[in-house]
């Protein structure tokens, strides 16, 4: 499974930074359909800034379905990672305070998921998702994705979606 | 394919700070047959250590020849980095430097490997070759394996080989 915009909050992370810097704060309506970069005009510094994958809020839900999924299932954290260095070693703390059930030999850190061998994958990018062999993809709303739909994958809004379908 | 022991020379780093720690150069022959943690007592210090990754020479002719196999396959780095934090940012960096034609895109810092879908992987431990479901498995002989062999994998001793191989 991913981590931003699936795991970690990225969006709450954008609406904070860019209601920092722009001195308003932008909604979900504001930002839906469009791709970020449209939305937040500073996101590529921000994804170079210290800090910036470190503090995201964990999604709601996520942490006691994620418990629950790694009971059940060989589950991996699959996080595209080596385009922002910094992500690399703010990511692995990010998942050793929130998720510490999970081990290092479960973690992933990439570039494009196509090398990824699994059965299910949930992810919230149509373009790691379509090129996914799996069984199941799993698709998790997002307002970049929410008014797109390509017929291929399963799409969930919430946590609890994906706990009603995999537990 | 992987970095340590393969395209990057785990093992001359090891016989150096092994070195300067003990006063005496081990050799080959010392330590071939045997795993790393029984020959250099200190290893699993050495791989928290700031500068160890980053500094390790690269395996010779391992430059020019992974510069030919990446223009004719669809090539990636899978290292095994996540159970050391400070590898991740000082394996990216490495890479960086020696082998500039590689993107982030093609870079993998995992814990098990058991994810990789790939066709062919040259690796040097058999717990990585013998999980690995693609058509050919190449393992790259070290002193840890030069003694063993399960008749799975196609044995190369040196980048040499590999080029003979593969282009």
């Amino acid at each position: 499974m991913d981590m931003d915009g699936v795991m970690a909050d990225l969006y709450e992370q954008l609406f904070d930074w860019d209601e920092r810097d722009s001195g308003k704060r932008k909604t979900w309506e504001d930002v839906a359909g469009r791709k970020e970069k449209e939305t937040f005009p500073m996101i590529r510094h921000y994804l170079f800034c210290e800090g910036f994958f470190r503090t995201m809020k964990v999604m709601k839900g996520c942490r006691e379905v994620v418990e629950h999924l790694n009971t059940k299932y060989d589950l991996y954290i699959t996080s595209a990672a080596t385009e922002f260095p910094l992500s690399l070693p703010e990511k692995q703390a990010w998942l050793n305070e929130h998720f510490p059930f999970i081990g290092w030999q479960q973690m992933v850190f990439c570039g494009s998921k196509q090398i990824i061998h699994a059965d299910i994958m949930i992810d919230d990018h149509f373009k790691n998702l379509d090129v996914f062999k799996g069984e199941m993809s799993i698709l998790f709303t997002q307002p970049h994705n929410a008014h797109a739909d390509n017929g291929k994958h399963i799409r969930v809004h919430t946590w609890e979606e994906i706990a009603k379908l995999l537990l």
